[in-house]
């Protein structure tokens, strides 16, 4: 009854007004974008949904080829102007059966450890690998002790994770070389297997999965990440014994490429319906928890930003484009083909817009485009309302969106939510529906719906 | 090891500067506040100390006077130049046995409601009370019905929270009505008990209380509180039967008022020890959970902010005070006293802050004082970094301080963290140690530290 009364009234509003470009015709409608959103909660009923129907959607899986074309009948079921899909070949890795590793304790007692494998790593021998452990706090110590000290031994880079970044992105990117660049460091000098500390922020017992990259011309050796609790045990139990062994057994695969798909849908401008204005989020997540936090809130933000303006009865002047990538996570194939197709289709993208930084309390909006424009769009800030975007900023869009920008000079940018809890999720069994806060996530999908509809009022 | 020479380092930046008030020092300084309570997270600690060890802590109760001793100790342990007690006498009011609630559905079946008496509220008999059940989605509503519809029942005031509102503390202004005033509505016109639907923002099984006020003149009647879920399965019954009974029972005593305290602690002042700066938060806490966003948090943040600035080396030019504040949560007897001390002992008090809205990422902090002094202290939002205070506004104390500001006119302010959480955990079984984010609440910690420090140096 509500939501109803107030799409009448907006519809009202809009034949009034035409959308002149007075900031109060702008400040109102985004007000009730946010109110809309809070009080309806339609993206948390999508996202739960999503989660639980879906919860496992890595590349090459048959969970998310299932999620593609779920997502694909709930736009059509919208009436979006068009829905349909961009082929994209991805790789396929499978954990396969559970990892393991375990050592044994001063007193003889097996002590197991929660852990994940890498991404992309290879599998050990069926029997595992047992071997001594050789505890380094960074690559540099790596390469400081050298072959003689690594040589036969499984490397465990205890790291913890830079906590005294304010925005922990920027602790993730200082501390993240470990798992991407530890297992091929480690290699170099004869390690025959590599674990990590997890790369995350809370101390708990959930392990961080996420891809390792193998480097050229170095043996593929396996690798896994221990939680920070199990972390923290193997460091007491080095220091009671520097001798320890550790067993681990990973049952990983990599089979051949498959085909998988970027989820498209458009509410086709009527103005100027060549123009494109993207929103998006990437549809594949690690095979743990449910991909709530990554990416689940963003597609489910980008669907249900469109829907929204769509039943406030918004026509836009451009066309409004929703793209759920594929494969963010162990490749970016789906965020390159976007931004090839887009290229040889010869589209004329004004911007787009990534929410890949969890259903967190939005905080601000980073801008990857040229100073004049960043500048430009600080100034529509006033149209938010108090505690929702506090600050548009000169930063980056994701990593689906940057392709565009290198490949055509488009601008793009990024959701920046508050970081604080991200890294306690990321890449893990707790990355689940239940995770996520209701209101926090709607105000995610206010924030994009209010910043394309006024990237399409008052232009780039 | 990390923290020592951060300690020596910035010993050294003190002896080197001296506090001059350039802008510079003030914001490395900040900066480096905000570094090492992220890193060492001893608020984290603390808190679950505070947690675990009293976890209840009612006005009244043994914990609270166990925690008021616990917290006294803790501060003499970091050799603060005073720590001592202020004497206040609180009421006293105990739940009892756990309530219950039921009602029999369409098939007869016995259906449990999860429920919370108010507190405040008297018990109904031993045997409980049965009765129809009048259903109203407002205060008005009880009054349009009157005396013919509602004599003799009970009445459910079935009002969800309202979600609209950006920050939640506005939607629960304008829900808490029916918990504090609806059951005295209900009694004027006869209702034999009144249940509400609780003010909460999760749609979850988890009962609300908090305070009822009975009006004068009016016959108490027992009150309790349902879960959303519960609100909503017994909306739902009474759609099928219009006549259903509910079975209510609670078990509540209030008893002799008793002797509470404030704790206090604080570092005196090398230039100006007579004014006083406050920080502070409540020490008691509803008796169900922890009272670990409300307001452990508030207390840990308080005493760590201290702690923290004293570690640093800083000497503060005026005396930096701790208030821990008992019986904010049924009687606010703890601010009020500490008012009143202070005007009878004509104390200088410069300026006190609270923190009590929860260990959420810290956005702004709200000034009641005169608009030149907000005008004034808004430009200092520059020695803030990025993502941490956005900003300094006019706005009110919390219940604790306002008193101070009612009785003396000291400017008083609230640290006012993101609030789309709050409102989930607010009053219920689930406010623990666990649903607070050791990063979330340690930048509570790092703002309340920054701002008397900014106070201490640049006045008001």
């Amino acid at each position: 009854m509500y939501k109803r009364s107030l799409i009448l009234l907006f519809t009202a509003f809009l034949l009034t007004y035409s959308f002149s470009q007075a900031p109060d015709a702008h400040t109102l409608f985004i007000k009730n974008i946010y109110e809309e959103s809070l009080t309806a909660r339609n993206t948390n009923t999508v996202l739960q949904q999503l989660c639980q129907k879906f919860p496992r959607r890595l590349s090459g899986s048959n969970g998310l080829e299932d999620a593609v074309q779920w997502t694909k009948s709930l736009m059509e079921g919208y009436d979006f102007d068009n829905v349909f899909l961009q082929e994209v070949m991805v790789p396929h890795w499978e954990r396969g059966e559970k990892e393991s590793a375990y050592f044994y304790n001063s007193k003889g007692k097996k002590e197991h450890l929660s852990i994940l494998a890498l991404g992309r790593s290879i599998a050990t021998p069926v029997a595992g690998i047992s071997a001594q452990i050789i505890q380094v706090g960074s690559l540099q110590e790596i390469a400081q002790l050298g072959k003689e000290k690594i040589q036969g031994k499984i490397v465990y880079i205890n790291k913890p994770f830079e906590q005294h970044f304010i925005r922990t992105f920027e602790g993730y990117t200082e501390t993240v070389k470990i798992r991407t660049r530890g297992p091929s460091e480690a290699a170099k000098y004869g390690a025959v297997a590599c674990v990590i500390r997890s790369v995350g922020t809370a101390d708990d017992d959930y392990a961080h999965t996420g891809s390792l990259l193998y480097a050229a011309n170095v043996p593929q050796i396996p690798a896994a990440a221990l939680s920070v609790k199990s972390a923290k045990k193997l460091e007491s139990a080095l220091q009671h014994n520097p001798q320890s062994q550790l067993y681990l057994k990973i049952n990983s695969k990599t089979l051949p490429d498959k085909m998988s798909h970027n989820v498209i849908g458009e509410i086709k401008g009527s103005e100027k319906p060549e123009k494109i204005i993207v929103i998006g989020g990437h549809l594949d997540a690690w095979d743990v928890g449910q991909g709530a936090h990554d990416d689940g809130a963003g597609c489910m933000q980008s669907v249900m930003a469109l829907r929204m303006l769509q039943q406030m009865g918004y026509k836009p002047n451009n066309t409004l484009r929703v793209v759920l990538f594929t494969n963010e996570e162990n490749g970016t194939k789906g965020g390159k083909k976007y931004a090839e197709y887009a290229f040889k289709n010869k589209e004329d993208h004004i911007f787009a817009l990534e929410s890949d930084a969890g259903a967190f309390t939005p905080r601000a909006i980073g801008i990857n485009g040229p100073d004049s424009l960043v500048q430009k769009v600080k100034n529509w800030i006033k149209y938010f309302p108090d505690f929702t975007i506090d600050k548009i900023i000169k930063g980056k869009g994701g990593s689906d969106v940057e392709p565009l920008h290198k490949e055509m000079d488009t601008p793009v940018g990024s959701l920046m939510p508050d970081s604080q809890r991200y890294f306690d999720f990321h890449h893990t069994h707790a990355d689940v529906f239940e995770a996520v806060n209701a209101r926090e996530l709607e105000m995610g999908t206010a924030s994009m719906a209010s910043f394309i509809y006024l990237v399409d009022q008052l232009g780039f």
